[in-house]
């Protein structure tokens, strides 16, 4: 059957056009996509930043819930219908790093709606093992959310956060918002640095500690607010060297840094903090398949990621969806429909 | 009674003085002492630049090995005669680092040999609760290597090193030299990346595999040896830009870094391998208790510290000792003999 798909085609230009929609093969769940959220990754594409990686006719999309269209061959746990999102990895299964157990972070790892064609089309095939059933009265459009609720678990996983634990998150952006309210949800006190005065706002109304490094020293109000100890942990989600700065000042002795942020250049960054206070500071990609059980879980248990979703568009207003969200200061979240969906 | 003592006196100069040795005050042990070990640090104090924090009439001094003279009020556990080592720390108990149960980086530690007066004197109190019982058939001149051997077992217990795994040590002085001994001895595979010749030719003779950066890539010779893996832990002992861009360079996907060197400056720090390979870095600073007490295990054992001391001269040349240590090549550790001593 012919369906309708949002292809990048370059220079900040997405085009609609009809597709044919194969059927599912051996191995693959074909899905009826609900909702595909806008990520920052995506943006970097809209901006001309990734044309090496995904071409100049790709559909993208990951962040995205649906429900099962139909099965390929072999796929067994799943039934036409039933509400799921995607874990958007493929894995080679060969290399070191899967060998190790590590196939989030596999050395050829493939990210479905970078690497292959992704969600922003009405019917998306996947490998079965990538799907998540859902709660069958989980809101599709909350369960957009799944995907950068993922990162966050992740994130708070690798950081070995600690109920009772002050946890600093540098940058408030989706994914810095996810990771405080999971960190919130799992017993530490958040303090949230950032600079926009929107994001601010929404901090305070979900109870964290607001503080802006363009208004005072944020690593001397963080040893003050801990009683000179510093943050148990840190998250660096800003990408910025102002960030990095802060994340080794404000860390208690033995703190643990989560470094999220993508830094496409190398940063200075202050090691002998590391040695005199035993920091420690660990990398976090993307997410496992035990991070969705858990987000899908958490959204379940009530926590309200829906809250962030900020803008919703049609298909059809893909283009504008982009063009609205890029630079935008008080967006968040914008999610785009793509079928007739609850 | 009178005894020998050798003060720093700033300019690189060392004066040996007699001083009036005061008897044992309660909680403390009076030890003879018999070697004093010549540390980096003890470097920087000789070429001035630990000036403001050590004075200039300052006996330094803190690897060291002696025996038991006297006891203070209230002191048990030790006799005289006992052969014993210091730990050369002295924690406040109150700090948020003290308070956490890491006195070993409490916010006010204080250095015996640095902060106080330390072991190149003949006759040294130190608090009961730093003093480590040796075996009765313990060689005190070996024992002398038991402070920087504590620092490479606190180095190795950081990194979480397994039997079976590939270390990378970048760096081969006399700390990067027990860390790889220890490594080795905990079973991994050792690499050891040195620009000096003497050094290399050591690690040889030790069954390390030596690689110098002045004649290959250090790291992709890691990849080709760990057959695209990578180093499951990396040492950084360099303290230099090239050490840390290795670190990351030759590290495995979730491989763990050690921050042993300490990096005066910011050094450039490729955070989005940080990212990509979720790799781990923690600090190590000197030791803890339970680090002296399977340092003295080691060498009870049978490791071979011994094999690193390449130099001893007599108290009475503490000058010229330090002289003879500056800038040479071939050195690897200087002993100073203070009493009569096996």
């Amino acid at each position: 059957m012919t369906i309708q798909a949002a292809f990048y085609t370059g220079h900040k230009t997405f085009t609609l056009e009809p597709k044919e929609a194969p059927a599912p093969a051996a191995g693959e769940v074909q899905i009826d996509v609900a909702y595909v959220g806008i990520c920052g990754t995506d943006m970097h594409v809209f901006h001309g930043n990734m044309d090496a990686r995904v071409g100049n006719h790709r559909v993208i999309g990951h962040e995205m819930s649906g429900t099962v269209a139909a099965l390929g061959e072999g796929v067994e746990g799943f039934a036409p219908g039933d509400r799921v999102v995607v874990r958007p990895l493929a894995h080679c299964g060969e290399c070191p790093a899967c060998q190790a157990g590590y196939q989030h972070i596999c050395h050829r790892l493939k990210f479905l709606g970078l690497d292959t064609d992704g969600a922003l089309q009405e019917k998306w095939n996947v490998p079965a093992y990538t799907v998540h059933k859902l709660p069958a009265d989980m809101s599709l459009e909350t369960a957009a959310m799944i995907e950068p609720l993922a990162v966050a678990v992740h994130d708070v996983k690798r950081a070995r956060l600690q109920a009772g634990e002050t946890a600093l998150v540098i940058g408030g952006g989706p994914i810095g918002m996810l990771i405080a309210m999971v960190a919130q949800a799992e017993g530490a006190k958040v303090i949230l640095s950032e600079i926009n005065a929107n994001r601010l706002n929404m901090a305070a109304e979900m109870g964290f500690t607001g503080l802006n490094p363009r208004e005072g020293n944020v690593a001397e109000q963080v040893m003050e607010i801990t009683g000179t100890k510093g943050a148990d942990v840190v998250f660096e989600v800003s990408g910025t060297q102002p960030g990095v700065d802060l994340m080794t000042a404000a860390a208690a002795t033995r703190g643990r840094i989560c470094m999220v942020a993508i830094h496409a250049k190398p940063a200075q960054v202050d090691l002998f903090r590391f040695f005199w206070r035993e920091l420690e500071m660990v990398g976090a990609r993307v997410y496992e398949a035990a991070d969705y059980d858990r987000a899908i879980e958490m959204i379940a248990e009530g926590l309200d990621v829906a809250r962030l979703i900020t803008d919703r568009h049609p298909l059809a207003s893909v283009q504008q969806a982009f063009e609205a969200l890029d630079g935008n200061a008080t967006a968040m979240k914008t999610l785009i429909r793509i079928g007739e969906t609850a």
